[in-house]
């Protein structure tokens, strides 16, 4: 006697990626793995809440798609190589429809990046996803956060602040309709960069996602690695649009405190310098120095003029949130 | 600037086991964790929701036990040894006090059994709690549940319909103050049985944990072995009060349909019987011999007087439940 949430589970159940260390996958009580000899397992787990994390009535391909993205973006962070995700799917209806959409967007990115759904469970309540990935790493390689030393560089990939301003122009900033389609996409379809984390494995000395906001992350690793950091405002790699808004509102909370781009925030050692700068040059998402790691504790941010902001930016209360 | 709900993860960042194969725990963007060599990783997700799974206003210690202890019951019924938790944990509102107690259900239990939580979430949203484990199996030792072939022995362990009587005296049925307390703590705090499924390691042919009813559980062996099934009912294990009730009612749903025991359902080769009779007089949890695997599909109910229950028994409906 299937349930309906048992049904539901069927559009999970016919992987599009089958990995040969996977020896059982869906449908027992546990799934049945298998790292590699000479690999450690990387995961993280994360949930996403209607309501807090996403809107009532968001588009469920897209959210599919972030609920897998985001947890990616943490095995990135690592340097790791994803195998894995199991998926807690909770919902208020058994719509079939939004299910199907639903995992058309997960399994899509899944498939991208070669990950196999290996477990799960379907309940019924107010909606939430929470995924599990796990990934592989070679022993004593991983990108930990507690590795920055005074005198790293710090880098970022990608650009800063293009899902915060899709926030802000969700309130009501007008930003444009081409302008706010593009940031829109940024919000809903983030790119974990995992990449770009396997290829700094062996030469960044730390790094994290992007999430709370480039000075929070930044200084996450700080606080791990008991170091401080400046950065340099002028030198954050941001789209046009996020440029325009700055030069325009003064605002630099959007780049500097907006969390949810996902981007990748590494520390290098000087002397590795030719080789981030080499690598950058190859990397499609591209690697920005916008900062250095020093002795003193704190992350101190620099205005294009050499002043230094000396308070949280203008317009961070519009970021800031729980969990 | 660590937000309220950062502050409650601490509840959970100080572990009392301290595993040699957690290289990297609670705080950086994954964990990093090494299988043993010669190890296959048995991993389980199950979220409890409030309203669904368990009632507003839950005491939160049995609580944080039993979202471990479903999930541990997973990898008994795999015959796996556990080793890791996650905890992705969503609550309306940061109460301290909540945390804390369910904190020291969660890790109370997790001390038992040597198992480490290395990694989490909390955010805001409706209360819910999904944990999922991580457990060691020797290659093609697991217990499936599609091992079952006809002619094995079925035995479970423990007693049955504790949990379900515990749920209809919730819904107004006089059992008596005492006997309502022990099957209170029978549903509120279940035993995963891990001893009895590693005992099961290389003697049962198949396993699976009663969640969902020992009948539809059966079922589920019965369908991924391709066979079929016969329970005699006057053999099942049951507390005097399950007994008494079925009794007085002849309603056998409580023992036969009503989940949330938690014990352990397996299948065993006939000529491993005397195997399996000196484990059972060893076990405190007991193994008791239920019936027979057969060709014909389907699960056949035998009553005491030999006569079939040939349909769902009454008050199934009492037990019907999506996810």
């Amino acid at each position: 006697m299937p349930s309906e949430f048992d049904l539901i589970a069927r559009y999970f159940s016919r992987p599009r990626v089958r990995r040969s260390d996977v020896v059982l996958g869906v449908g027992d009580d546990c799934a049945l793995l298998e790292v590699p000899p000479g690999r450690q397992l990387a995961v993280s787990i994360d949930t996403l809440v209607e309501g807090t994390h996403f809107a009532c009535g968001a588009e469920p391909r897209a959210l599919g798609h972030k609920a897998l993205a985001v947890n990616l973006s943490d095995l990135a962070a690592m340097g790791a190589e994803p195998a894995w995700a199991t998926l807690a799917l909770t919902l208020p209806t058994a719509d079939e429809d939004w299910v199907e959409a639903f995992a058309a967007g997960f399994l899509a990115l899944a498939e991208v990046h070669g990950v196999q759904l290996v477990g799960g469970d379907t309940t019924r309540g107010p909606r939430s996803v929470t995924v599990q990935v796990h990934g592989f790493v070679e022993p004593g390689r991983a990108l930990r956060r507690d590795g920055a030393r005074p005198g790293d560089l710090v880098y970022v990939t990608g650009t800063l602040g293009d899902a915060g301003l899709a926030l802000l122009a969700q309130q009501g900033l007008f930003v444009g309709l081409d302008t706010v389609a593009a940031l829109r996409e940024r919000l809903d379809r983030p790119t974990p960069r995992l990449a770009v984390g396997r290829a700094l494995v062996g030469v960044a000395s730390a790094a994290i996602d992007v999430s709370d906001g480039l000075a929070a992350d930044l200084g996450h690793i700080c606080a791990a690695s008991g170091v401080g950091a400046t950065l340099y405002l002028d030198r954050l790699p941001c789209s046009t649009a996020v440029r325009t808004y700055v030069a325009e509102t003064g605002d630099w909370s959007v780049p500097v405190a907006a969390g949810d781009d996902y981007e990748l925030c590494v520390t290098v050692p000087a002397a590795r310098q030719g080789e981030i700068e080499a690598l950058a040059a190859e990397l499609p998402a591209g690697l920005h120095w916008v900062g250095m790691i020093e002795r003193p504790p704190g992350v101190r941010l620099v205005l294009p003029d050499g002043s230094m902001l000396d308070r949280a930016p203008a317009g961070y209360d519009h970021f800031a949130r729980d969990g």
